[in-house]
Formats: structure tokens, C-alpha cells, sequence
């Protein structure tokens, strides 16, 4: 690891809260958490730094003009560990996920690129299941890994296998959903429930068992969006809910859009089996890692039309409305709970499960 | 590490040669090496089980038709170590790594997407100058780099940075260049020096002093291309020759091609202190990484007006001519030496340099 001096005056002040990056001398493992420190590190380095007006929009994916349309372009590393787990492995998340982020923007998704960093040691046998679990869950979405990369490092210097897939989608809509298009009163729908993802891993990993196996949700979301679409083309802006969980894209939204956004903690489907597991590991659902739901922000008035649609999809069956973006304290996510109280929803600082995708 | 059985049948004999890939039961450093091992890597697990047209084209990018034009996508992850070296930095060759495949494919490089796989206690300035060093590699090559994803892993589990760049390209000509296209006759030309990359990045290891500094020659390639292609649109193949070196990019496109190539050794163009440190090293300079080369294939009749361009580019001035396609042993290289001896120029098989990209 180098530590030159910095030559090239970043400013890790910025203009942008909450943290100065210039507090944290080394990455940490939260800044790769989804929560507060890596919307940190995106806001006071990244951004400034490449600075093209794509990027500043944050979205799942950056949507270009090109070739006289207009297409989605996403990239995401793949880290998790351990790399199966009940329910999917890395090799079905690397191609789920980044069709995910495409389908986000409304892109239908074309091509993905794949590279792989694999540590020396590595199995063979288990490379082979790895890529061709890809191979299968790429068929299965109608999406072709059209190029890619290897490389490799030496013992100690990675875990088994890092996937990097990048996505290439044909926007659909003129006007892509984006959290901007967020204004108060539109519905917040949820296409099902959350936390099975995150709680999957951690019971492997923690070695917990529970009354019934709790399963990822790893799914591609692009077929379920283009029939919300076909409901209703009006639909503001869409997110999934992966790393920081359903918390952080809610506090997202709620951020870029200057919206409030008030949800009903009761009105969240959450599996009891995984919400038995989240209190014994003292972690709220809201903020736990999911990979095959979306939300979406809808005009109230489009709401039952797409929520039905949503019903009819095999990924949406659980479907529902949770909640509506407010004009009352922007920026800023509240849930009513069960009890009729309201508690105000942050994202986490850091890194509640570290490596969770 | 996972090491489940293999439930699903890999077919690790293939119909391909040189070594079935079950010989090695663990990834070893060579099947990230660009030469033989990752051929085989790529010809025994990666093409079967993906198994899309773009991919088993073997290009350094694939070309889509999308949106009523041909893009190029290409992805590439960096390892390289140490981060800093002279003449550049893993930022800079992230950037001009993935730009040049799509030169390759004769594409204008339009857009980058930037994935940052971090190891806990890297280096927040470092980190700072690695982004800055690829952002201003992207704004003079003209590129935007439009979205990204970052992770973080445990110490021990990375090496400071490792960086996957995916870029999105406009196809120019209705026929991109392809190693398949070359046909006997063809003149070989050769962008400038060899081994530079390669030898820079080794002497910073070894700690090596020469008469001079060894510099890296790690620069975007797609205005020579653009150059090139404005002298003559009939440019059969383009490669840069990146891991593995000149060796294993003309032994690729006479595989693809199915046609001889014939070199001059004397006609190649290799630094005298480059030279010298090969020697040292015991590494033959054509096997040795570049970063900021090209090798084209052009029709004989076409061959001194390309070449005029190139020497007109400054990234081409030391262009030269080094040798033909041939009839002649299909799928071999050879070298004719200075004492008039040939000798055949083969892919290694693994790892001459470890991460030197």
C-alpha cells in the first residue's frame, strides 16, 4: 500500500455533510456499506473528482445518449462471502444485481461485461459452479455476457472470487424515473418483503438455524418493472433496496427529491421467520440488504393501477403500499409504527454486514 | 473458499488445446497471466458456459448493435502493484486500459464506468490521488466517466486498490477491425517501442537503477486509431499488445486469423535501456507488457500511408513496419533474427510478470 503525500489538494471538506472524509486517514469497511460513508466518499471524492453531470445524478445507472437513443450503463463489484449461500450464490447476484440497477432507470437490459479478480488457490471446480450459475441466471434473464476480463492476485491478497459485472440497457422512456421526479403525495409501493437477502447470508455465516431456512430474494427485476411500466408509464422513480436496505433508498430519495417521506412500519412485509432473526441479531429489517425488491414511487392516482400489476408478477405477489413522499420535513424518512408512534428512519453510518453482496 | 463438488459438469477437456483445464485443480497466477493459461481459462470454461457470439469473437471489446448503431463494450480490472510507478499510476492505465480495447474495435470511447474494490486501511490519500490521477486521464482523453460502485473488504483480502473500468464506445466503420479478417499479405505495423510498460513497472519492484529511468508508456490509444482509420478505412486488426506483449497478440490474431505471421526482429523498436534491463531480467521484449501501443494489420497496398499517419500522431512517431501475414504455417509466429536465423515466437504459458496490470 502506498501513502505518498497528496499532491493533488483534494478538498475532503467540501461543501457536502454530514462526516469530513478528511476524519477518516483509511478507508473503512463502512465506506463500502451503502450507508452515510459511502454516500460520504461519493459526494466529497468521487463526484468532484470525475465530475460529469451523469454521475452527479446518483442513479442506479447513468443513462446516455447515444447511437441516437438513449441507453443505461451500470457497473457494480461483487464481494460477498461466503460466496453460496441458501438461496444463490455470487455468480447469480454479479448478474441479477447489475440487471437490477439497469431496470432501475427503466432500461431493458442488452449485454453485461463480466472480470473477474480471483486470489491464487482458488478452485477450480468451485470457479466453474461460480460461472456457470452466471451463465445460467444470465439465460434465464435473456441478457448475454458479451465480453470480460481475469485477472489474478496471490494468496492473501483477495477471497476466493471477485465479480465486477457491468450492464448495457435500452432506456425504455423518454423521461427516465429518476429521484428527482419525486413530489409529495406520490404512493411508495414495495414489491414485496424485505431483509431475506442480508439474513440469509448472516445465518450462514453466523451458522444459524432457524425453524425454516431463510432464502435470498436474488432475483433480475427487469421484467417485473417493464409491467408496472406498461400500467403506467407516470412511475416517478424506482430503487432497490440492496446494500443500507430499504432505510437508505428511502433516505436517498427522500434527499435528492427534498421530500419528506412518511411510511407505515406495519404495512412492510417482512418474513416472520427473517424478522425473528433480524431481533435476535438486534438489526431492523428496514436496514438489511435485499436483491430481488424494488420501490417505487407512483402519483397516488396511478397507485392501484400498478400495484396490481406488481400482484400479477411473480416477483411482486407480496406487493404493497407502505407509504407516501410528504411536503412536510423534507429530506427526512418517518415511520408510524405499530403502536402509533412515528420514529424518524436514518441511514446507517456504517457497516451493519459488512460483504453482504 | 469454497470447494463443493461440482454438480455441474463442467467439461474441463473441451475440444480445446494446449492443457485441459482440469491439470489445475486451483487458480495459479498464469491463468491471469494473458498467455496460454488464460486462453485456455477463457477457451474451457468462460466461452462454453456463456457461450454468446460477442464472446467467442475474442475481442478486446464486444460490438453490439443497439439503439440503431454499433456500440463496444469492454471491461477491465487492474491489479497492478506497486499503484505508483514511473510514467504512471493505476488510475491512469484504468482509464487508458479500457479506452484502448475500444480503439481496438476502431470505436471512439464515449463513456467510463469506475467499480473500486478497497481493502480496509488503504489510504484515504492515496485513494484521493488514484481518482484524481483517472479523472484527469479521462478529461484528456475526452471521456466521462458516468458511474461507479465501490467496495470495501477485510484487511487481507485485497491490496490497497483494485480498480475494474467498463467502457462504452461508438463503432465507427460498418466493419470493425477483427484478428479474423487478416488475410496473407497483410503488412504488420507496429505503434512504437516495446516492453516499457512492462520493464517500468519491474525495475520499481526489483528496485533496479539503470543509466536512465525506465517510463511507462501507458497512453489512450483511440485519436492514433482515429488518425489511422482517416488514412485508410481498411484496417484489417488492431491489438494492443497489453499482457503477454507482441508475442501473445500476434499469436492470437494468426490463431483467430489462421494465417502465418512473419517479424523482423531488427524492425522492432525497443528502447536501448529497456533492452538492456530485459536482458538483465532474462525476459524476451516481446512478451513484455505495453500500455500505449498498437499493433494494426493493414492491406501491403495501404501500408506506407498508414504508417505516415502514425508517425505523424505523436504516439506513433517510432511507427514502423515489422513484418507480413503469411500464407505459411497457419497459426505460428516467427521471428527473423538479426543473424538471419528464425525463430518461433510463442505465447507463454503463464506468468513472466505478475500484476503489471
Amino acid at each position: 500500500m502506498n501513502s505518498q503525500p497528496n499532491d493533488s489538494q483534494t478538498d475532503f471538506q467540501g461543501p457536502v455533510c454530514p462526516v469530513p472524509l478528511r476524519d477518516y486517514p483509511e478507508v473503512v469497511l463502512g465506506h463500502g456499506s451503502g450507508g452515510q460513508l459511502t454516500q460520504e466518499l461519493i459526494a466529497h471524492l468521487f463526484v468532484p473528482a470525475f465530475g460529469s453531470p451523469e454521475l452527479e445524478q446518483l442513479g442506479d445507472a447513468a443513462v446516455l445518449s447515444l447511437a441516437g437513443g438513449q441507453v443505461a450503463l451500470a457497473t457494480d463489484s461483487f464481494v460477498v462471502q461466503p460466496l453460496f449461500f441458501p438461496g444463490g450464490d455470487i455468480g447469480q447476484l454479479a448478474v441479477h444485481g447489475t440487471i437490477n440497477d439497469l431496470a432501475m432507470m427503466g432500461a431493458k437490459p442488452v449485454a453485461l461485461a463480466a472480470a473477474f479478480i480471483l486470489e491464487e488457490g482458488f478452485s477450480m471446480e468451485t470457479l466453474a459452479r461460480v460461472v456457470q450459475s452466471m451463465a445460467r441466471a444470465a439465460k434465464a434473464a435473456g441478457v448475454s455476457i458479451v465480453t470480460g476480463d481475469t485477472k489474478v492476485v496471490q494468496r492473501g491478497h483477495g477471497d476466493g472470487c471477485y465479480i465486477t459485472t457491468t450492464g448495457l440497457g435500452l432506456v425504455r422512456s423518454r423521461v427516465p424515473p429518476a429521484p428527482q421526479r419525486v413530489v409529495p403525495g406520490d404512493a411508495v409501493l414495495l414489491s414485496g418483503t424485505v431483509a431475506d437477502h442480508g439474513m440469509a447470508v448472516m445465518s450462514v455465516r453466523q451458522g444459524l438455524e432457524f425453524e425454516a431456512p431463510i432464502r435470498s430474494d436474488t432475483a433480475p427485476l427487469h421484467e417485473l418493472v417493464a409491467a408496472m411500466f406498461q400500467a403506467c408509464p407516470e412511475i416517478h422513480a424506482l430503487r432497490d433496496p440492496t446494500r443500507g436496505g430499504l432505510a437508505a433508498a428511502l433516505n436517498e430519495i427522500a434527499q435528492a427529491a427534498g421530500v419528506g417521506i412518511q411510511i407505515d412500519d406495519q404495512a412492510v412485509p417482512v418474513d416472520p421467520v427473517v424478522a425473528s432473526a433480524c431481533e435476535m441479531l438486534g438489526l431492523d429489517p428496514l436496514a438489511v440488504a435485499n436483491e430481488g425488491k424494488l420501490v417505487a414511487f407512483v402519483p397516488q392516482e396511478h397507485a392501484s393501477r400498478v400495484l396490481e400489476a406488481m400482484r400479477n408478477h411473480p416477483l411482486g405477489r407480496r406487493a404493497a403500499l407502505i407509504g407516501h413522499a410528504v411536503a412536510d420535513h423534507p429530506g427526512t424518512v418517518v415511520a408510524r409504527t405499530a403502536v402509533g408512534a412515528t420514529r424518524v428512519i436514518t441511514t446507517q453510518l456504517g457497516e451493519a454486514l459488512p460483504r453482504i453482496c
